[in-house]
C-alpha cells in the first residue's frame, strides 16, 4: 500500500495540500448504520482550528467540512465516506524561495529531493500541519463509532509545553477542563504558566515543543494483533504520521527502562469481579494487546520549526550558505492544536482494531423503526 | 493484512512458538541475485543466542538456521525465502500454571482472553522473546541487501542499562566494540558498571531495563512515504513489535520537546559539495523522509518481567488473589540480546523502503560470468 | 484492505454514489512529474458518457472532472490525486420501491441484506454503472503514464453484442475505428448489424449483453508477481469490479480447454532479433508474467438488468411474490460504454505492475528547463 | 503486498519450489479453537497426489504434511500455521537445458527474463504445478473452518476434458461420485469417454485441457466487498493463481453475453420463507456479493504444456531456432488433479470473506470442557 492510506478494516485515505483546493479524507470500512452529520465532524475540526487560540497562529481558516459520499439519510451506508474542507485563497508566493533555500526543521529539502522538484511548495504543501485536518475528519467518525458501540472515551491533553509540566489534575479535570483553556492543559495553574512562557518565547521569534498525553478509557481486553500489528505498533505508526512528532511512549515508557522488574511489573488483582492491575506501568498494553486498563500514550512534539529568528541554510542553486528569515505569523507551539489530532489518530487506530476483532459489526443494528419510514 | 506480516515490497512473515517445533520466517520480495548462505544468517542469529552472555539466561539454544526455499546455487531467486530454527526439546510443564495465574508484566492474561484459552502457553508461546529469532533471520537478509547494494551500515548498541548510561564513545567504538563486551555497550568503562549492576540485581531475583540506540549510516535522501508510511512511522511500528519495548524516539526525541525552535532546528550547510545539517536533532528524518544524515533511533526496553521474587496475581478459576513465583533461569536484562534484534528490525524496514523507492532493483545485476556456468 | 481500494504502488480509491453529490477517485502512488490536466481525464470520461451514443441511455450527465489535489503547475507532485465529477440533480424517488421489491439482476437485494437496510438506493447507489466514472478517471492517469514512459497502447472494443461477433478487422481498424461508431466495434459492417439488433431489442423493452476484447501492445516481458499477483490474477480481479462482468479469459481462453497441447503451445521464434512466439494462444501471459507479446483479454458482460418488461420479484415486507416494472430510459446494452471502462481498468493494473517492477521510476525525470521557471 | 501472499483476514503465504527442499504455506488469521490435525490436511493433499490416477503422471510423491506451528493440543491457537511437505530427491539435471531453450507454453522464458537468470529452474521451480500443494494445505484449513462454522460445502469436478462434457449428473452425483473415478467427473458415462480420450492423446505424446466447475452450497447472503474485493473479483484473482488457468466465469458466464436481459435476469421468489431466485444465471453473485444461491464458477484449463512431441523454440545463447523434446512422464491433462486445487482456492477466498464479514469470529467458542482438561 502507498503512504497516504492507513488501516486494514477502517481505512483512512488522506489527500490535499495546504494551499491547494482542499484537504480531505476518504474513510472506507466504516460500518453501516452509524448516525453521522457534518456537525459531528465540524465539532472536532473546530478544536484544531487556528485563530481560536490566542497562543497559536492567526491564519483564518473557516474549515467547513463537507461530506461528499457514504452518508445517506443521516447514517453511514457502508460505502466510502469522502469528506473535505476547501482551502481559502491564500498568498503562497513567499514560500517560493524555500524550494531553493530550505527552511531548517522543515521538509523543504527532503521533499525537493524525493519528488524531484515537483512537490507543491505552497504553504509547505503536503507537509503542512494543515494536512492533519484530514486526520481529524476521519478521527471524528472513529471517535463517534467507538463511543456509540463500545463506550470508549479518548482524551488527549497538553502534559508539557516548553518543559513546564502539568502536575495536579484528576480524571475529572481532564474530562472537563482540557478544552477550556488555550493550551489544552488539565492543570489550570500550570496552564497559565505555559501561556506566559509561550508569549515570552513568541516575542523573541522563537518556538516551543511539548508533550501530549492521551488516555483511553473503556477499552476491552484483546485489541491488537501481534506481532507486527500490535496495538502499540499500530498506534505509534499512526502517531508518527503527525508532523513534528519525535517520540512515542506507552505507560511508564522511557522511565520503565530505569525501573526494576519488581517495580515495573503491574500486579493483578480483582476489583468488582474484574481482573485489573494495581498499577498501570504497562499503559494498558501487554504483548501488544490491550489489557483493559486505561491506555496511556505520550507523544513528544518538537518546537515549531517556523521561527522568525534568522537561520542558516544553503542555496541549492549556488550551493552556498545563506541566511533566511521565515516571516509571517506562526504557531509559537503546535502542542495545543495537536491535542485533537492525537485524539483523532488514536481513535482511527482503535476503530480499526475493534472492527478487526469483530467487536464492532459491519452493520450497526438499530431499531427497525429508525431505518424504515 | 494480519498481524504476523510486515512490509510492502520486502515482506516478512513470522511464525513459530517458543516450545513448538520451530521458529521461522518467510521473506517475500527479496530481489533476485543476492548471494546468500545459511552462514550469513547464522552469524546474526548467534548474536542473539542466549548462553553466550554470562549476563543473560543460560537456556541452551543451538539455533542452527535452515533455509528451506528461495535460494538456489548460492543466490536468491526472487521467490519467497523460508527459514527456520528448530526448537530443542524443553520441559514446558511448569508454564501450565500461568494460564490460570497470569504472570505480571507478561502477556499470559491478554493472550488467554484474546485467544479464548487456545493460545500455546508453553514457554510463553508466541509471546516469547524467542520469536525475535524470526526477525533476526529476516533482518540478516535485509542487512546484507542494504550493505551490498547501497553501502548502508546499521549499528545498534546498549546506550543505557538500569539507568547507567554510556557516555564516552566514538563512531569507531560503536563499530569495533559493540559486540566485544557482554552488554553490547560501546563505552567499555560503563559496560563494566552495567555488568556489575546486572549481577547485583540478578542475585536479588530482580531485573533491569534499558535503552538501545541504533545509528544508520549511508542512507540516501528520500526514503519514507508520508504521511502514514513515513520512515519514522514504519520504523516505530516494527520496533514496537519487539517484546518489552515501551518507547521509541528519533534524534533529540523527547528532549526536543524541551528545546527552543532555534536550538532544535538543524541548520543546513555544505560539506564536500553535499548538503548536510550542522546538528542532527532530527535524527536523520524530516517530514517522515530520510535527510541523508545518520538515522538515530532510541528504543526503551522495560525490565524483564520474569523475576524470581514473589509477585501478586489472581487465580482466574477462583477469581482470588494469589502469590506466584516464576522459577527458572531468566535474563536479568534483555537489553544485550535485544541489540541485534533492533538492528534486524531497522534493516527490514529500510530494505522495504529502499525497494519501494526503486533504489534497489528487483534483480541485482551481476556479471554474467557469475550467473552462467 | 477494504473493498474500495485497488493496487499496491499505483493505488486507486473509489468513492461516490449514483445520486449522491459526486463520484470520485483518489490515486495514490502516481510518480511525480507527469504532465496532467483535467483535459487529459475529460477526454476519457467523455467516452463513457451516456447520451453521446444513440444506442445507450439518454440520461444527460455533464461529468466535468475536477482535480482537487496532487497536481501542481501542470504536473503530478507525487501526492495523492483526488478527482471527481459532481452529480446533477436527479429525481431518485422512483427507486425507493426497489428497496422493498428488489429488481432481478440488480444488487438491490444483496445490498439491502449486506448493509442492513442502510445502503443508498437512489439510482442503485454505489452499485450503479455510474461508479465506473471513478475507474475511468483513475485509468486516464494510468494510460497517460504508461504511454509516456513505456509507449504502451491499450485498446478495447466491442467484439460481440447480442451474439453478433466482429469478424473482419485489422489492428489498424481497432486503432482508428473503435471509437468512430456507436457500438465501438472495429468491424464496421458488423457494427451496423449490432446497432440494428440493439434497436430491435430496445423496442421490445429488453436488453443485450456482449463481449469486450482488449489488446495491449508494447508490454515489456516480466510484468506480474506470481503466484497471487500474477498479471492475469490482478487483471481479472479488477475487471470483475466492473458491474455486469460474468467472465474473463486470456488468449485462447475457454477455447484453449478444447485444444491439444500441440495446438495450444506457442512456439518461440526470433523476429528482428527479438524472442517472440509464432502464435499467441497465451494472450501475452505465461506463468502469470507478461511475455512481451500482445496481451489479449476478453470480458463477458451480461445483458443490462434494467428492462421495461414486467418481471417477477418479491415484496420483502409481505414476503409475497409481486410483479414490477423498471421504468425509465435504460441502456439496452452497456457494452459500448464499457469499452473505455475496460481500457481504464487494464491501464490501472498495468501501471501498478510497471511501478512494482521498477520500470516506471517514482520521479519522471524531465529536462530541468521544464521544471524550473 | 508481494505476490506470494493472498487475503486480508485469512491470509495464505506460499513458499517452496518443485525440486527444492519443500513446498509449504503459512496461514495467518485462522480463528483460534478450530480442531485441526495433520490428517485433516493429508486427506486433501492425497486428492491432488499424482500416481493415484492412472490418467495422470507417475512421479511418486509421498507428500506427508507436517504442521510446524499454530496448532496446540489439537486446536488452532490464533497464531500463524506453517505447514509443509518435504520434496523427495529427484533428478533435476534434464531441466537445465530449458533455461536456455525455453519450453513453449511453460514459464521458462518469462521467469528467465524477470528474475535475471536467477530463478530455480529445477522441475520448473516456483512455476511447477507442485506449488499448488501449498494451496491445498491452506485450503484444507479453510474448508474445515467453513464447514464447521457455517456448514458451507464446496464441490469441484471435471465438467469437460478435451471437449467432452459431462451431461447428466445430479447434485447427489457430484457429492458422491466426483472423487470416485479417475477424472473426477460426476457423470460416470462421460468419465469413461474422457479416460479413453486421454489415453488416446497420451499415446500420441500430446495433451488435453478442460473445464473444472465448482459449486458452493450454504453460502449466506452478503459475502464480498465491492467494488474491488467483490466476491467474483477475489475468487477470480485466486483462481488465476493456479497454473494453466486461462478463463474464469460465474453462473451463465460467457453464455450470458448472448442472452436477452429477460432471459438472464433471475426472478425472485419465496421458498420455505426464504428469498431465492427461480433461476441462477448469476451463479450466486450479484453486484459482487453472494446472493445465498449456489455459487457456480467455471475455470478453463489449457492442455498441459509438457508434451513429448517435438516443438520449436529458440536457443537464447545463439538466438537461433531449435527443436526440443520434453521427455519424461507428464500428466496428459491436469484437470483431474486440478479439481481439489480449485476447491482449496475457493475455500481460501470464502474463509477470508466470511471472517471479514464477521460471520466467523476470531475465537471459535467450544464448550469449556473441550478446552480445559
Amino acid at each position: 500500500m502507498t503512504g497516504n492510506i492507513l488501516g486494514e478494516r477502517f481505512v483512512v485515505v488522506s489527500f490535499g495540500e495546504s494551499h491547494g483546493k482542499c484537504v480531505g479524507a476518504v474513510v472506507d470500512g466504516c460500518p453501516a448504520g452509524l448516525e453521522l452529520s457534518e456537525a459531528d465532524i465540524q465539532r472536532e475540526l473546530d478544536l484544531r482550528k487556528p485563530g481560536v487560540l490566542s497562543v497559536t497562529s492567526t491564519r483564518a481558516e473557516e474549515d467547513k467540512v463537507e461530506i461528499l459520499s457514504g452518508v445517506f439519510e443521516g447514517r453511514t451506508t457502508g460505502s466510502p465516506i469522502c469528506m473535505l474542507v476547501w482551502n481559502k485563497d491564500v498568498n503562497s508566493e513567499h514560500y517560493r524561495v524555500f524550494v531553493n533555500r530550505p527552511r531548517p526543521g522543515h521538509a523543504d529539502y527532503v521533499a525537493h529531493v524525493k519528488y524531484g522538484g515537483f512537490a507543491d511548495w505552497r504553504g509547505s504543501g503536503r507537509f503542512s500541519g494543515r494536512v492533519t485536518a484530514s486526520l481529524v475528519m476521519a478521527g471524528a467518525i472513529a471517535k463517534k463509532l467507538l463511543s456509540k458501540t463500545l463506550g470508549i472515551e479518548i482524551m488527549a491533553y497538553a502534559l508539557e509545553i516548553g518543559g513546564i509540566r502539568a502536575k495536579n489534575f484528576t480524571l475529572h479535570d481532564i474530562r472537563s477542563k482540557r478544552y477550556s483553556n488555550e493550551v489544552r492543559c488539565p492543570d489550570e495553574v500550570v496552564a497559565n504558566e505555559m501561556i506566559r512562557r509561550i508569549n515570552e518565547v513568541r516575542e523573541k521569534g522563537d518556538s516551543l515543543g511539548g508533550i501530549v498525553e492521551c488516555q483511553v478509557l473503556g477499552l476491552p481486553v484483546g485489541l491488537g494483533e501481534p506481532i507486527f500489528s500490535s496495538l502499540d505498533s499500530d498506534l505509534s505508526r499512526a502517531l508518527f504520521a503527525i508532523p513534528a512528532v519525535k517520540g512515542v511512549e506507552f505507560g511508564a515508557g522511557f522511565a520503565a527502562a530505569r525501573l526494576l522488574g519488581s517495580q515495573n511489573n503491574d500486579p493483578y488483582t480483582i476489583v468488582n469481579g474484574k481482573v485489573v492491575t494495581v498499577t498501570n506501568n504497562a499503559g494498558g498494553i501487554l504483548g501488544g494487546i490491550s489489557t483493559g486498563m486505561p491506555l496511556i500514550v505520550r507523544v513528544a512534539f518538537k518546537p515549531t520549526p517556523s521561527i522568525t529568528k534568522k537561520q542558516m541554510t544553503v542555496d541549492l542553486s549556488s550551493m552556498k550558505e545563506v541566511e533566511i528569515e521565515v516571516k509571517g505569523k506562526h504557531d509559537p507551539t503546535i502542542v495545543p492544536r495537536a491535542v485533537p489530532v492525537v485524539e483523532a489518530v488514536v481513535a482511527i487506530v482503535l476503530a480499526d482494531h475493534a472492527i478487526r476483532a469483530a467487536l464492532i459489526p459491519p452493520v450497526l443494528r438499530v431499531s427497525r423503526k429508525d431505518v424504515w419510514k
